[in-house]
């Protein structure tokens, strides 16, 4: 493809996304294909010749439409906000038509200088200290495997240097809440902890962390004999947008030693508003942190923080320095390729850079604000309405409810209120998520579409309502 | 950012891309800004008010321009290929305009379908059996470390579940060559193996894996009680393109229940070339594969595959179960985010398709033939120059050589060659990087950019002795 080439169709795939993102209101949120059948519509064997790019554009159309779930849909409810500003759309075009390798800061100075910056506009746009550094890393789930790495390293001093985990005695544990995200799990498995020496620590009646249960569970690891690693903090859960209390879990483990990670992918947006701060009050305690503004910000995926307050360490554990990949200014520079797990990086910081200036942080702040005002006026009907329950608290944008008609029995309001998710999502006009939590299956409305009003979720709220009865 | 201003500075953004790909030949290579004067150039907080587009779009020029090393360029030689064709940056441009999630199937049937298709058609383009299924990763590193965890998992019968490594017993090795690239020492280091429990085996005078070395270390480790785990076999180092042998490696780790992992990362591009693929005889016989498309390829950054035979296996080490990601069509599909370390996942399928589609698979063996000629030529243009030596077989597209003058001391060679490279790299005319192999520093000329022609590599060439004769 000649550049001339690109420009005519790079601008018809420019206003096939305009398009796309101006008719969103009237596609159905979640597809309504079955398994197998866009697979069915594609050849099973690669083209020998070249096709016309016309024949691609159709096909987008054709194949791939109907099979999108459509994440910056206004009645987009599901899992967590997911919004692709379109400023930072552009600016991912750019970092794809420069094709830029961030792996070093000579393979792209700009790139790592950028990254660097933005990682500060961001510390202060969510009231970080000063001891924090930030790199860019893909997702929450490589951010948080990073965290519980460098925590196995630090208590084992080092141990991936000599002998690994296979020679570490006593055993590490890991504690997280039974509601933290399952890529604690994941972490703990991968990063070889193995699960019988995860903790999952009771929650109290808002599904937030009891620090006393994790005081005990710590006392009662250490009077076997096992060696305390990590925590997790989780500012925001998953289920129910709950709110482990850092401060007192930072206590914890300074006493004992522990590496502190805070999870705050989702919720950390909400700290660019002064106001949510106390969510996460102790915060400047931790070791690391991942807040993702792929996530309810807007900056296209993939675009995970992982703040430290020790960067030393961070590369320590991650660096490795092949003769191939020495620069003459590696003594002056970060190269961040040693910050994390890939060694090639994407441009990822000009998204930040972009959807920053374009928007401000005023505006950024006053969609926040909209969002946890839409979730407030829905909890109040859910509060209002009988046959509703609220299940746990909003604090951000997340309303946990389920539907509880009059005289129905207890043991059926969880297939009641999975079916009734299974039917809103099916009329395409909304998409919502469930969760069991405590043994009740809920239904989540994840609030923060960019594009999600008011009278969405009014929408949303009706919908439910007229569902629910005709299900009864 | 409402659709129609998108329209207007896509339009704007696509017509710079454009623009910059063609203005590439008259840009210095690599960029000539010293550490920190970028970030000098930028606010160090971030904006409350929006600033217009504008601004954004004179900054790329002012900031960014002059701070990129440009890896498109047709004088690029340096590290490895790593193109971002046009139709791939303009179906990346359409992923990030979807704002698609690719975790699970429902989040995004066409992204999971698509991918399947995809993968499907690279292993038939690169050779592969059926009996290999493959999924999209963001990078070699991170394949290898999905590899070594499932190798790990394998050997140890899923001590992740249990007690992790930390209770294994006795301690488990991993092979590699000692030209094998840092990813494969980062991944056993993340992976909790210990380094110490890493061998980097002896090569030939062509920098492969020496076999009977393979077994004699393996030997060695029984005798002594370590239980042996992994082999990485490299098609393609990356100091200077040494191809390890396969089916030799694939018989010693059969004959030792090993999991041989192949890293073809660059070099598995080649393979698209029938003539090629006796490199990596026995590769059926691997239990995965990596290989990047976001390399020699084309397709935009990141974009590496990663091949199992045993893709259970695969989703029991990488599988976590939590209620609020569960679907209705689970038993029916493929959710990719079981296959690998993040949770959401891009839609990088649509850059294959694009790339495949637009180009066809015979334009791109054109290429690839092209590039291996060209390799061809400056190795032979090495070998008839006394003054110059070949220090490693041009099995692909790489050229390794040093400049040995006459008369010039042994131990003037190392610093006079690395002294050379800082020349042409300064010089902006190219960019090329240099490697420690047998103790001897290297010029490693990695051809491959989309845009370099047998012209450009006779440059380099007339630059390299030029360069070489000013600095006598």
């Amino acid at each position: 493809m000649t550049p001339d080439e690109f420009r005519v169709f790079g601008h018809a795939l420019v206003d096939w996304i305009a398009e796309y993102r101006s008719n969103l209101p009237k596609l159905r949120v979640m597809s309504d294909r079955k398994p197998g059948e866009i697979r069915a519509l594609l050849p099973t064997q690669p083209p020998s010749e070249p096709e016309p790019m016309e024949s691609l554009l159709a096909d987008l159309r054709r194949v791939v439409l109907p099979g999108m779930t459509h994440w910056s849909h206004p009645s987009f409810f599901a899992y967590f906000p997911s919004n692709s500003s379109l400023p930072s759309v552009l600016a991912d075009l750019v970092a794809s038509g420069l094709g830029a390798q961030s792996m070093s800061w000579q393979t792209s100075p700009a790139a790592t200088e950028l990254e660097e910056v933005m990682m500060d506009w961001l510390r202060q746009m969510v009231g970080l200290p000063e001891t924090f550094t930030g790199v860019l890393q893909d997702t929450a789930s490589a951010s948080t495997l990073v965290a519980l790495i460098c925590a196995r390293e630090r208590t084992s001093r080092l141990a991936q240097m000599e002998q690994g985990l296979q020679a570490s005695h006593p055993a590490m544990t890991v504690y997280a809440s039974e509601q933290a995200h399952s890529s604690v799990e994941k972490a703990v498995r991968l990063a070889g902890f193995g699960l019988s020496n995860l903790r999952l620590i009771e929650t109290d009646s808002e599904f937030a962390l009891v620090p006393q249960k994790l005081e005990q569970a710590i006392s009662a690891d250490l009077d076997v004999g096992k060696l305390p690693s990590a925590v997790v903090a989780t500012v925001g859960t998953t289920a129910t947008v709950a709110v482990d209390p850092v401060e007192a879990i930072a206590q914890i483990a300074a006493r004992h030693r522990l590496w502190l990670h805070v999870d705050a992918a989702m919720a950390g947006t909400a700290m660019l508003l002064p106001e949510c701060r106390r969510l996460w009050q102790g915060v400047e305690a931790a070791d690391s942190l991942v807040f993702n503004p792929h996530k309810w910000m807007g900056a296209t995926f993939d675009c995970s923080t992982y703040f430290v307050r020790d960067p030393g360490h961070l590369v320590q554990v991650m660096s490795t320095h092949p003769s191939y990949l020495k620069t003459g200014q590696d003594a002056q520079v970060k190269n961040f390729r040693d910050w994390g797990i890939p060694l090639g990086r994407r441009f990822r910081a000009l998204k930040l850079w972009f959807l920053i200036r374009e928007q401000g942080v005023r505006a950024l702040q006053a969609r926040i604000r909209r969002d946890l005002s839409n979730a407030r006026w829905l909890a109040e009907q859910v509060d209002a309405s009988p046959d509703w329950e609220r299940v746990a608290p909003v604090l951000l944008q997340t309303v946990s409810l389920r539907h509880r008609p009059a005289g129905m029995q207890d043991d059926q309001l969880n297939p009641h209120n999975l079916a009734l998710a299974e039917r809103v999502n099916r009329s395409g006009a909304a998409y919502l998520t469930t969760a069991l939590v405590g043994g009740r299956q809920i239904l989540r409305l994840s609030i923060g579409s960019e594009t999600t009003e008011r009278e969405d979720v009014q929408a949303v709220w009706s919908l439910l309502n007229r569902q629910a009865q005709v299900l009864l």
